[in-house]
């Protein structure tokens, strides 16, 4: 392999880093970025401060330049060049690189050109947690969410024709096209209300209320159609992400299929970094944890516990004893499985078994800590 | 038959055309119809073009006036004439089509008469996806909407009155009788705002706030209630849909009538036109599919297999396998049942026998692919 | 009875009126008065017309203060006077009756003594439909409400201390004290805006921003405690008036109590006033009805078959044959309960006997028709 | 003991009215002190009143400071001194005591220094109903407002340049630099609309009408993922205060466990001070109540009935007979379990044993009265 040394080292970097995220230093040279793009349209501040900003700039358009080249590089030499070219992210990346750089070959001037970097602001996206869980919601609903913005033009034009008729003669300037006019209504239909431009006519006005609550209207659709189908996905989301990890769970291996869906649905999945407490000795507790993976510390006094995958802790405070009684913290990365006090109890009601095995065991640990 | 040429082939076109949708054309000259109308109230942009603004107005006017006559003729030859007059469709066409000429009649100069064509807008109504489903909510939830509604005008009107008593000495024209003041209040109550008229006395500004925190009220009212109705409509909605799907496909034939209801509420039906990529391979897969009606090809190495009605297929990303292992794309306009993971893991629990029979097909398609 | 002949015909009158609702004449006389109150305010209207206004504002006036004479009357020659009098209806019909002519005595001139008369609107509280359930809604949802509504007060107070801090100095009348800013701050918070009172230094604005921010949080909040409180209420509601209905059709007789707690969640109930269509026939259907009270007709080629309580109809739209055969209209006053096809496939995949019974039924009319 | 005789009762003062709630005393002193807050910045209120501001500032002050004292005292005795102060409550509590005296040291005026007492606020948090059940919602839907706000900043930047851009050569002041851009973007994208800065080329326009769009829909996506997470956090909260007291009701100790939960999402718990009525003689009842704990007195005509935890009443309005026959009130502060219509309906269908008991009671009642 050929490589320039430079381009050697941000390439390993760059496959160390990979995978769906976005990387701690992409997520720097965006934020730098920006904030030094706000600065140059500042004045006194750039005036005073020129050469860092530009300087910081530049350092961080080679950046985003070098990760594009790379990716390209690796991309075709992997035979999937042409793929990532087009893709959404290769898109992105492409216009991150040479946006400024075309710019500026143009003749644009300088100050204008940077302004294309704002598109860096782009690169994070791949990042925004639940973004995914957003898309599914906009694109399933995607039905009546297009239908209630066909109904928002229609009262948009229609409101803005009337208001036009009425208000023209009065207010040449303000209302003086359809174009004008639709200004007007569309700060009115989003309940917006700049108040620079404002029927007077009585009949304008009577418009333009109808047209407020109209926004209202569609507004509080938009919005049910969005909660509706937010529940849903919800719920479909949770369950995927628990369901790995329940059946991995040996307490649960008894139980058929069924079962093990009904308890998914129960359970919730959080992932704690090394050296997290959990439990704290003393606090009032409502819920019980399940390892799924990683490793826990009971600091018992005089001794430590360690309990690894499959075991399960904070039952007592579920069985009546609802002070904590030990401190208990992760000795490395875990996911856990977490279950409410509510839930606790309808699962007990429905599987009388795991009942008496929690029970059994929380009854053991109280003898063997005596 | 004795109709005109002209007549004959644009009564075919219709007839071809017919249904509930709106045709293309009918699309066409609405967005060129308002897109003249735009460009007619902005006097320099018209001065320049106005030969081809006219033209293309009346060319659309024509269209729609064509339209009405032939629908007009076919409904009395169909001897459903005078239900087709007093229906909103028919009396949506008869306003496209007579508004603008009418207008022109009575004297109002051409310029304004040519408002009468944003009337052209609600020819699309019927076209509106999902618009059955919005109307179906709001008139299924008529009742609380227009307590809601009624609560509304009584704080405009409580507050008008309490406002114009307490403003109208220091604003003598804003504040100067109630109708003004009711002006004042909706633009409040929405949340609007646009600040031509505000109150400055202390007291006229509580009660300002007042009206303004009733506004979100209001508004979270209006919401919760639209809401929950979305969320009714839309399972009863793809219930309906689905179930005539799944009743078809010979794999859950099997089934009783209870599970068949069970499975409808898993499924999501898709329609897909033809030579559509449904799965594309080495991409992640998160559901299967079944196919409802038309035909899809799968592109295995050295040969392709087409898959009919009653087949499914994507079943292995299920199965463990989460990456597809070969494209899939519609032969024709095809309808499929999309079965989530989360919903197939319920689903095999709740029906074994459902899992058995997939588990069999899936490893007999790895067998013929080795 | 010694009673005056006037007070004796209008006593009549409203107990063949009374019950929960509001009469027609009283909605007439509120709208009447309201529309009066409007006209007074605005001079030149009032000049022109204001025998007929002042004549009318007496009217209203009259028929109110008769009206909570009476109910006076009867009520305490029913031992129940006081009781009305505390009630909130009694407090309402007394300020309606007395607070217009109180004001005058007191020496408020004419015009504005008249604006008291928005209390006439109080009237129309106990007709508005589903008043109840916003109620329960409001009542049983009050902890979290209020929780936000505290939040909504700490955010208000916090950020006006800040602005008044950073924005005194630049504008000290605007923000000179903290009640002005206050009133910035509310109008901020509701994302009303008016902009007659705008932050103009760099930290006031970030205050001002992370103020509209939380509005829009605060409104979030609010609108998503209401929607699940709705969502609840109107389960519940529809279930009660259901009910009762259900259990008196002898159709659903033979299921058990938990079948006709199933079925009343799947039913909906109408009320449709005499000689109503409800089915037309060629049209497209996809519900059945059962008749609660009262009496349908179905016009058949040749003949009409008129069904009474009990009895069921438009089965076959959900039995295969999607067009409604045959016109029917109420004969009286009737109370259906609707099953729509969606709910109609679960509840006989649920209960197969009733399918059963249907689909005799169905047959037995084919058969009868033919 | 040795503590100084105020010290000593305000420590039992504290003693007695401890628990996580907040003291009455505290928020006297919360509401005058920012009353107090408020005269001191309107200058002719406070020339007038400078001596009673001034007096009731430092009371409160001074209350807090004690309040401090006392619990870090407190705190260091019990030999959790540290933790307290490290707490949440402990650090509000010092700045409530030392902020606006060390304003005052370091030399800012008395009128700025005692704009910190706005802090005193922050000391009611733990009193706010509800506040545990919407933090639970915030951080457990962290993931989707964490992504929903990024796409908020995103259109606010992307929306910045763009109208920066369009609108700097015309409006060199209100868009001459990106920051104040950005605040023409926080105001329009959550439809504040002051109107102060408002785009006039009509690029910038379409791009404003964009973003207020935009604004709508985060609106929705926010409001749309609260509210299903209260959905949620509702139906858990009940449960979890509910389950206590069903099973301490002997009335469902026949019950399994299994039924129990089935109960418990039926019932509603409510809390009820001495001497409220909570049944009304002649009034519509549509709920029964069982005594979770306390005791409730029946007005019969002649006798009193003492009934006591466990018993149940109200039955009758549930079995046909919908008017209440006797006055019922609390005797002491009593917990009762509410069981709705509709749920007592579904209660009865799924657990028929019950239903005989309940009947059996209500004609023993009966009989017993006669």
């Amino acid at each position: 392999m050929s490589e320039p040394s430079v381009f050697a080292v941000f390439s390993q970097f760059l496959a160390a880093t990979a995978g769906r995220g976005v990387t701690r230093v992409a997520y720097l040279a965006v934020a730098t970025g920006l904030a030094m793009l706000l600065v140059l349209t500042v004045d006194p501040a750039y005036e005073a401060t020129h050469h860092w900003v530009d300087s910081l700039l530049w350092v961080c358009l080679a950046f985003f330049a070098m990760e594009w080249l790379i990716r390209l590089w690796r991309g075709f030499r992997a035979g999937r060049g042409w793929h990532y070219v087009a893709s959404a992210r290769g898109l992105v990346d492409a216009a991150a690189a040479v946006a400024v750089p075309l710019a500026m070959g143009f003749g644009v001037d300088p100050k204008s050109a940077w302004l294309f970097s704002v598109l860096w602001l782009l690169k994070i996206v791949p990042g925004i947690p639940g973004l995914r869980q957003l898309r599914r919601v906009i694109v399933l609903e995607a039905r009546p969410l297009v239908s209630v913005l066909v109904l928002f033009v229609m009262v948009l034009f229609l409101a803005s024709v009337a208001v036009y008729a009425l208000e023209r003669d009065g207010q040449p300037v303000a209302f003086g096209s359809l174009p004008a006019t639709l200004w007007w209504a569309v700060v009115t239909l989003t309940t917006t209300g700049y108040g620079d431009v404002v029927p007077v006519t009585p009949l304008g006005r009577l418009v333009a209320g109808l047209v407020m609550i109209s926004g209202l209207g569609v507004f509080g659709l938009w919005t049910g159609i969005l909660a509706t189908a937010f529940a849903a996905e919800t719920r479909r989301d949770n369950f995927l992400r628990t369901w790995e990890a329940v059946s991995r769970v040996p307490f649960f291996a008894s139980l058929g299929a069924a079962a093990i869906a009904d308890v998914t649905q129960m359970l919730r999945m959080i992932e704690l970094p090394t050296r997290t407490t959990i439990i704290r000795k003393g606090h009032h507790g409502d819920c019980m944890y399940f390892i799924a993976s990683g490793e826990v510390e009971v600091e018992l006094p005089g001794r430590k516990i360690r309990l690894g995958e499959g075991a399960f802790f904070g039952e007592m405070a579920l069985l009546g004893n609802s002070l904590r009684s030990a401190d208990i913290t992760t000795t490395q990365l875990s996911r856990l499985l977490v279950l409410d006090l509510a839930d606790f109890r309808m699962l007990m009601a429905r599987h009388p078994d795991l009942a008496v095995t929690i029970d059994a065991e929380a009854k053991r640990r109280i003898a063997e800590n005596n």
